[in-house]
């Protein structure tokens, strides 16, 4: 570790949480450089969904590397690019109805994020974009706008502007719709908001503390974009490519975004690239007016329009995800009921799950606890209050169990209690179903 | 081509300049879906300085790939990072008497800058940044108010604030230093242009017209920031790792820049990468105060510790460089001559060589009858008007030689004039030398 | 009027609304230049609390001219200023054990608060400032940047930054605490709103529609302040110099404003001049850093201290004010009652009354009808939905019945219907007490 | 003095140069509690140009006022501002050939020049403006972001930004045309100077030090602007009615104003007024989108009319400035061939001249000096280096020998030697002449 203190910046995080270094990985599994292994509940903040260095995947792009197929390409034209466009259009939109134009911005998510606010403002000729409280968008300079978090935000050094925040779903207390207030300062001359070209949303809140928006809302949200003449751009960053148990994380919610941004995951292979998904009258760009060096990552299509090809074509991974999102759910109630002292409440969608605590420095001890049992996961939201399960959606059922043992036995050493368990992991299970 | 007509956003670029489907590239040569085989002069932009797909790199990444080494990490530890990190500092830092702590920021440019950007306005307090006339620093917002073209600035859909732009070197005449005119206003307490946190430039500007600053406009730049307590940010993005000569652009000038940015060939794959390097005093970051899904691709950094050991270890590519730089020269410089019709100038240094044309048409001309004879080339400048030579630093002598054959054959095909060579290459290359 | 319609800009306004041309002025009386008589509910927007050229005031100016005591003086000293100075000490700030310092800024309400905004900013090193909805704090850029209404912010040209609006008292509905929200946002560090120097509030909105925030709403905010570390802005521009029937707006609400602004009625002849009241401990100005050519307008120095002594020595003049505002009232409740078609509510505090009109445009007929009719008054509120009564404080209690009976004429003339009063004036007057 | 030690703002400024409590005024002389007297070159910062307490304006504002004219009028029509619009334009406008609408906006010139840039920003439908180095347009939000000054920018607490400055004519040494640099700047597509609204100036610039903009610049300014689309923005607000010698600063050069600011002066009583002319064409204002409670100021009116009607309607007035003009200049140059210990040199225009000294230092000391033999004057300029003499036009010939005898002691006093004149003043004036 000694060259990291060394010669890294004081600006690196996770190294400060996970004090190991990593050589190998495989599905769910991390693997150290004494050969210890670790459960992976963090999946590279929603990178690795197909799993660490996915075997079907690994072995096209071996392949691809050997044959010299093109691997940069700025945006010229490619077959692996013509590829990943065919089969995304046919396994992805078509069978949604979904009509989009794609761009390929700089191969992260907060190029995507900035090519998708530009893109609304020109479209729109308004500068305002109306994003959420604890809302996460990357920290690039106009993504970051539109990112709630003080210690992101206060490291810009000027001040963020043409962003405000409104209330996301819930936080103002159950009972209040937040977008009728978003309908009324719109509605309202005088309310000081000036009309935005988009509204910007995560359907559920990553790191913002795994907040899930009801659907209702959602509707609700494109109901007043729709009526003011405001875009809909959805942040699908963390939660698309099934993380909630379907491709898009708003599938069977109702809303037609106008503007969908997709990164982590969508190359399958935990590979930089990105995409901004927009309906075709909104296509406005000048040629070459957003431009990036490694837009056109050529070794991210071929392996994201594998993982398509893999998982996407029928209804099969979606079930296996809404069967592991049983057992997680179940276990975190387990242990919400088992062990009132840590005050948890349980939230989330498919196969990300939070267990908020209470006392935020017991979350904090809890995942250092994991760390030392062999857990890799972390803590999400305004103070690091809710643990946040993101486990590779491929991981093995015995997996994500023993996932969930090293987990329930981590919060007990932070509780300084016995585990209540009794019974087998799997008399739980079949409870749990 | 059909997909990406009907898929692909208007933004795409490059696509239109070569409109053709490539599929495998090696080296200094790109082939498309019919076996045509195109020399190229772009390199991604100056992402390839080692070639497409570079057989000694290439190897060390499958045998990576096979062995289930990290791919995905976050910031986390990882050994290919610490490879990395001891290797970049033995090989790169040390030799040069280089104390820098090292900021993997997102793996683009542009993240690379918007980090620099920020660490400086945290580091002095000040909001305010200078920047030069036909600079690029990249289209994510903060890194677009400190980029000079119109073209990128009129999509950010806002106004662009908190940069200075100032004339770069040359800009104002020859006989005239700009950088007086600089010192001038930040000493005058009533010249509007408030003290800024840094001042930021490229040594050459490649996407602004191949413009070179001289090395004594460099130290006077240098000592102007030193005069009044700003920090000086090189970004050496396209400039850095060998292509004007030697690994850091600046390394013969006798400047000490506060903050570099690397990207684009800093993998030596054309994989997704960046570096911000520091001086260790203003490594003022919070942990994870700047963060990125993708600043641990553990891909990027194997290679790019490969390509270090491979070609900065002594002085011999640094001489295969100044060889072929001294090609590329001495053909331009007879192009220059021998068609005075196009009103040619020369410009560049190490191997990023421009040829300016007077009439920016016909630069547009000769860069499309170089695809159509085999040869990717692109314009740069403010009007196009200048036509950037930036073939990989690796390419054969001979395929260098070629490549400029088929562009001396594109200048005629474009003037409607026959080739003035009478004798064979060698000849002229004798004659070059 | 031909020379208005050949001469002055589009951006004329009352003059549309009142088209006739005025010549003469005496308390709460205008003469047009045919010799008919209006009374004013309008007071030049409450820049007249003491009347038009109040005679008590006008002698003393014209002996003051007449003596060549100083008119202009920048900002030196000079016998007015002392004597102004000295007066608003010993009559306003003492008795009510308030110790502030005094700056005069530039001698609109708008440069008062650029300044009371300028300084808040300099105290707490922060740029966001909390405005709310409906606010009118001016035009002047930094004003309006705190200013909701969208006809005057859109006439910016550019975006407007650093102020972020919370709902008023009310906004979100009766039972909904709005200070609760602000406290939530400012505890979150994830709410997107950053930590702001300063709140600012108008304890009436008179341009925003008559909304009257409540007492325990005000203490509230002022404890979310607190908390917070947030300084505390009192616009009393338009509300305070009696117009709520107490010298400050909030004598009686037990609030400690750090920053007071005051202008209009201040001067108490309608002459330009504003002050900026701070608590001692945030004088941090620099020498001359906030300037202004007539921030010494030494008439309007001599008028204010004659208004002062004239008024505001004992508590004589609030009788009077809450004997009017009680006639005010009951007749506004009177032609609530009286005339259901008009679906009216009534609003508003001391000699500030609103008459709510469901329907926007009936609220523009009645002002119209009553110009007809003699009486000056206008629309207020986001959709220009509330008739705001703002008579001169001073106006003879026959004259604002008259006035009255003028305005009940105009709503039967809007509605088209018949008055209902059957009885005399005293009989209603007599209900009304 | 006490009670402004006590009471009023560290913000104070002029109190601090000159104190002593002023209590009377009349022409060019200031009188003070005591009854000491000063010569005024001060005038208001320009305010008074037709004197103090002039005669003949007093005693038709006295009759108005005893008349009952209309005071306070927002932007409701008067007599008053009838007949100055009429006099406007038979007298000032129409003899010059000049077809302009009026704009009356809040009584500064700052709220002027904040109309001015909205207007601009709107009709162009851009954001960034151009200013010149050591421009001074005043200190709310908007001027202040094209003021050059950085202990007024400083004040602001936030970043000012949609200004860009350029160079003022000579800033960069006798013989570069610096509207070639804006030229090229706005040429050149990739300056990073976006496009402008419009350009704002002033042809002498006061605060900045007494720096003149040659006639030749000012043209090739206008043809720049003309070239590329801006407006041309003329701030007169100190140099116009009548300092430099004309009605307009820029009668005798040859350009034509898009728009035109003016105040101080204009009212030629040292009342607070202020005016935007516009070419009716740019006369896009939507009704009431610009306010302000003192826009209506009619006792300014009055005066305004009266001044034009008395100065303006034949030459003799400009014949005696011209020759006032001559005696000041004759008089400065005296001074600096004859203390060449001074090293001063002399520039200015009209009845604004200025004496540069090459150490500020002693420039603090000769207007100390002043004050204390009975002299009003100040320094300018960005290290207040430049002696400003700003007599009112009106002061007579005698008045203006003796302020500038109490000059000459002042300057051997602070040099602290004795006066070299052995003649009487009439023959340096003969000379002079």
């Amino acid at each position: 570790m000694q060259i990291f203190n060394r010669l890294e910046s004081e600006v690196r995080g996770y190294i400060r949480s996970f004090p190991t270094v990593f050589t190998k990985a495989s599905g769910a599994l991390l693997t150290n450089e004494h050969g210890d292994q670790y459960v992976d509940f963090l999946s590279g903040a929603g990178t690795l969904n197909y799993g660490h260095n996915n075997p079907l995947l690994k072995k096209k792009l071996i392949a691809y590397l050997e044959s010299d197929g093109l691997t940069h390409g700025l945006d010229m034209a490619s077959q692996a690019k013509a590829d990943f466009l065919e089969t995304f259009e046919r396994v992805i939109l078509k069978p949604r109805n979904m009509a989009y134009k794609i761009q390929f911005p700089g191969p992260t998510g907060t190029n995507a994020v900035e090519a998708a606010l530009k893109l609304a403002r020109k479209v729109k000729g308004r500068s305002n974009i109306i994003s959420f409280t604890n809302a996460f968008h990357g920290v690039s300079l106009g993504s970051l706008s539109a990112t709630g978090n003080t210690k992101f935000r206060s490291a810009a050094g000027i001040g963020l502007s043409n962003v405000t925040f409104m209330p996301y779903d819930g936080y103002l207390g159950q009972g209040v719709d937040t977008t009728a207030y978003l309908d009324k300062v719109l509605t309202d001359q005088s309310s000081g908001v000036d009309l935005p070209a988009a509204v910007i949303v995560e359907t559920v809140q990553g790191e913002g503390g795994v907040n899930e928006a009801s659907f209702a809302w959602l509707r609700a949200l494109e109901a007043v974009c729709r009526k003011h003449d405001v875009l809909l751009i959805v942040d699908d960053i963390q939660m698309g490519c099934g993380r909630t148990g379907t491709f898009f994380s708003f599938d069977n919610i109702g809303i037609s975004p106008d503007i969908i941004t997709l990164s982590k995951s969508i190359s399958g292979y935990g590979l930089p690239m990105s995409l901004v998904l927009m309906k075709p009258e909104l296509d406005v760009w000048e040629p070459g007016a957003h431009n990036g060096t490694f837009r056109g990552h050529n070794l991210a299509f071929l392996t994201a329009k594998e993982a398509i090809l893999e998982y996407w074509q029928d209804d099969a991974f979606q079930h296996r995800i809404a069967e592991k999102e049983n057992i997680m759910h179940s276990w975190l109630e387990f242990i919400k009921e088992s062990y009132p002292e840590g005050k948890f409440s349980v939230r989330g969608r498919g196969m990300v799950q939070g267990l908020a605590v209470e006392n935020p420095a017991l979350a904090g001890k809890i995942t250092a606890a994991a760390f030392d049992n062999g857990l890799i996961i972390e803590t999400s939201g305004s103070q690091d209050q809710v643990i946040k399960f993101l486990p590779p959606l491929v991981i093995e059922e015995r997996q994500l169990v023993a996932g969930l043992e090293i987990f329930e036995q981590s919060v007990t050493d932070a509780l300084g209690i016995a585990p209540v368990r009794s019974g087998d992991v799997k008399i739980r299970m079949g409870a749990a179903r």
